[in-house]
């Protein structure tokens, strides 16, 4: 393809972005913003989304994943029937047709090809299936940011199974969780599988694929020296035994003018901060009743909503407001404690369990207690494990002390069991004859953030680098001089050559400056390129090997005969 | 692929529908209904569409369309530069985000891609480009039918061309037609391009691409023995002079009573429908104001809108009311006439240009005149060509009578000019320096239209026969007994041996019986057809060319050697 008939409009300054990926597809003129979390993809990122998604049907078909497409505009019917039209929120697109209907804009499509599916599909003799689709998807994020790492319009893979058994969708789980490993490898991306919550699509078990990136918008604690990795979110933290606990003190209440947080309160009573306490009200509802719990954390810890969400077994909390505190104990945050307690329920985290000398809140602003001992001073404490484990200690699952690092979750898998078939009916008849409903899969890639995933792994400040698998052309030739009849010629003459060959080659035929070339060629990321300059009077050109450049400096600009040039780029892709 | 594995809800019988092309994709499961005009595409048909797609894209790229991908969501800001937010009306998909503001679901891309040029592009220089994508759109129709070909979500190819000159367009609008004749030619659709009105769009010069077939929701008038091809809308007739001219007679008013239509007038009156008139009043409205006007017609003819609009240079017109003319002419419909009217301007068709003794309405409910002459009886006629062209007559630029086929609308380009560029400022600098609007031309391909086009073409009432070039599979390998594990085993070492010679085959491997095989495969259309039954124990298997079966009926299961089938499936797809 010739450069000038491409539109690629690069930017020549570093700008500042939210994300480095975002900044370089800016800037390599990949993307442009139509709205907030709304980019159009320009021809480089348009190529490279349809490489990703060639590999991703590929591996699709290998396990037996049928292609179809369903639609983006989804009736509100189908969504009531699963109840997601209320739960899902403000993130749903909502709109009316002409004559007044409710549509949502598809997020996911697990009600249309629920009711796609029960509608054929009436025995376990069909069964198991798994359709996938690649489409763009909607989701109203309040804050888009990051590019395509958290847009509103981005494009996914979505897979769905369904199965008579639980055996049978664990055969395709474990085989997508395969071909997901084979997928972001082949694209070229470094990705871990960790165990992951489910979070609203409701279902136990699920992996999350993250690519491991600066930008992360996930922790990922991984055991540097076994398989666990897990988001941060589930990982359980193993807690070690309490040391020093020596005899119990009489509780004693002292006050502590001016200090709030408890990092301020342990440094004025003189504690260790594993000796002080954190005091956290949250409030609930249950059966549209509204109520309230304690949690109460060593003073360095933090809590895990996930983990308080599933003791209190309620889908969301909120904390509670200074005024709710102020009415419901006589205090306000950062004098709130436990004794004394008993119109809530009080959980403590596995932490302190058993602590005997701990300072907590006095529930009297400006004062603490010390030397409070849990089992003795507080009324039927709940223990369990509440808070986000820290780097340096163990997991429940790891061998070793867990490290973090930071993660794009590019992918999912997901076992969905019989949420949506029961809800929605879709049932066959088993080999008793008896309806039931089918267990179901559910499975997703974000296509448009694994390009921007690949991106984050692969660039540098000024310049990209495409793995060979989804580069947008084979081989970049440069004509330094446009004006100069005689390479230009050969250069057309190569260009057709490398492309009898079977290379996608693009050439930069613009009327531009040398070095304007250069920084584009940096930035629109080719992995092979091939300079036709001064030297091709004496018969040679410059070729750079990109993805060895960082092994060896001797990949840039290496001086090839005419005569081998062909042969080099072919040695280069074998 | 193994049938078994896929998802094809075929069904057993035929089902009233209101297309061909519908009933058949519903009845070989290849699509599925969501909401009103709203479809999911199962495997089959996902198939064809990606195929369909790669042809697309081919020819795009033969001719420098670089592909990129737009936004589904567009900001109501855009819409309101180009002004096509309010003139849309009720088709375009609108919704709000979250924070209240406005978006379309785009139905086209020109302000999209209008906006993204023009911040990018700003030298005469960097043209002409030409950029296309392939994508979802919506569009709400009041009557969704048909199918696919009357969807309100849809599959397109839209391109967009951008340009310093007329001369640069015209270059772009000649390779997008011959690309076009090229898609569907390798599609396997009959085409014609006709000539067309650029509706609302705008732009002058347009042509579209008209597949033949009897659900045709447009009319195509074409000259059999020349090029000659436009649609209907946009054919001017060409009239014979008025034969039996004679000399004038007094103006006569004469009573009809309880006759209305022109036909019984005339036949009450005893004169020839060609001797009789149509008197139609239309309203429209200039600066806000609403103004009336009469076409008077030959009364065995049809107003063409499209041509009274251009006549009266406005972009809509209504029929007046029974009131209105009530009030107007103190006459209603059945007894209007042009005789003595003064307060509205008198358009008459060039049919009846000069005649002499015609019949028109009185203005006087149950009274005509007859013995009308025109040029001296009203005042002031506009003569011009307000009417439809009939079958048989010559329209302006053909050579022979028209025939009228009907024909669906699968493909159209047009010369936007600077429409576009000119309301939101795409401008760049010429070779004076000056700042100009580009020259934009856009071209589409109704994807999933071309889909049921392709059906509508190459189907019977029972079955369907894929071309080639789009076939979800190559061959399809039919197992009438499962339960032979002979022929099953031999069946799976032919699936192989296909699949390694580089065919996409499937293979039906279901527990079924033999019949509902048949017919299944049947509906599901694959070219090539092999059957493994009780010959292949003397050494033969069935071969179908379903291809060729309307050429000769030896192409209907032909005894095949078992050693020659790869061979003969080798030479059928030569």
């Amino acid at each position: 393809m010739r450069q000038s008939k491409i539109f690629i409009p690069t930017l020549r300054e570093q700008i500042e972005t939210d994300s480095r990926s975002h900044g370089m597809m800016l800037r390599s003129g990949m993307i442009k913003q139509t709205a907030a979390g709304v980019y159009s993809y320009l021809p480089m990122a348009k190529k490279v989304l349809n490489n990703i998604e060639a590999i991703i049907r590929e591996e699709m078909e290998n396990i037996d994943s049928i292609e179809v497409q369903m639609p983006i505009l989804q009736p509100k019917e189908l969504w009531q029937e699963s109840k997601r039209w209320d739960d899902y929120g403000a993130e749903l697109m909502r709109l009316n047709d002409r004559h007044g209907r409710d549509f949502a804009l598809g997020p996911t499509h697990e009600e249309v090809i629920t009711s796609l599916v029960r509608d054929e599909l009436k025995s376990y003799k069909k069964l198991p299936i798994t359709l996938f689709q690649i489409q763009s998807k909607f989701r109203d994020e309040i804050r888009p940011r990051y590019g395509l790492l958290r847009g509103r319009e981005f494009i996914m893979k979505d897979a769905y199974s369904f199965h008579i058994d639980e055996a049978s969708l664990s055969e395709t789980y474990d085989n997508m969780y395969h071909a997901y490993y084979k997928i972001f490898k082949r694209v070229g991306l470094n990705v871990r599988a960790v165990k992951a919550d489910s979070g609203a699509i409701g279902g136990d078990y699920t992996h999350e694929f993250m690519a491991l990136a600066d930008i992360g918008e996930d922790t990922i604690c991984f055991d540097p020296e076994s398989d666990y990795a897990a988001n941060i979110e589930t990982a359980i933290p193993m807690n070690e035994p309490l040391s020093h606990q020596g005899e119990e003190k009489p509780l004693e209440r002292v006050e502590t003018p001016n200090v709030k947080k408890s990092i301020e309160v342990a440094q004025f009573l003189d504690v260790s901060i594993e000796d002080m306490s954190k005091t956290l009200v949250v409030k609930y509802e249950v059966d549209n009743e509204l109520k309230y719990a304690m949690f109460i954390l060593r003073g360095d810890h933090e809590l895990n909503e996930i983990f308080a969400m599933r003791a209190l077994n309620v889908k969301s909390i909120k904390m509670a407001s200074e005024d709710e505190v102020k009415s419901l104990f006589g205090a306000t945050f950062g004098s709130l404690g436990p004794v004394e307690v008993d119109h809530m329920p009080i959980y403590v985290d596995d932490a302190i369990r058993g602590h005997q000398h701990i300072a907590t809140g006095a529930n009297v602003d400006g004062y603490h207690y010390i030397n409070v001992s849990i089992d003795r001073d507080i009324k039927d404490p709940i223990y369990g494990h509440y808070r986000f484990i820290q780097q340096g200690e163990y997991a429940e699952g790891s061998k070793s002390p867990v490290e973090f690092v930071e993660g794009i979750e590019v992918g999912q898998v997901f076992k969905l069991g019989t949420k949506y078939s029961s809800s929605m009916k879709a049932e066959v008849l088993n080999d008793q004859g008896r309806s039931v409903p089918m267990i179901m899969g559910c499975y997703g890639i974000g296509v448009s953030r694994t390009l921007a995933a690949v991106i984050e792994q692969h660039m540098t400040e000024d310049s990209l680098v495409w793995p060979k698998s989804i580069t947008p052309y084979d081989v970049h030739i440069i004509l330094p001089n446009m004006k100069d009849s005689e390479t230009t010629q050969y250069a057309f003459e190569l260009y057709k050559s490398l492309k009898q060959n079977g290379y996608n080659v693009l050439i930069d035929d613009r009327n531009e400056r040398a070095g304007v070339k250069f920084n584009d060629a940096d930035l629109i990321g080719i992995p092979l390129r091939i300079t036709i300059g001064r030297g091709y009077k004496s018969g040679v050109v410059e070729f750079t090997n990109r993805l060895k450049l960082h092994e060896s400096p001797e990949m840039n600009k290496q001086e090839i005969k005419i005569e081998h040039i062909v042969d080099t780029v072919k040695q280069s892709y074998e």
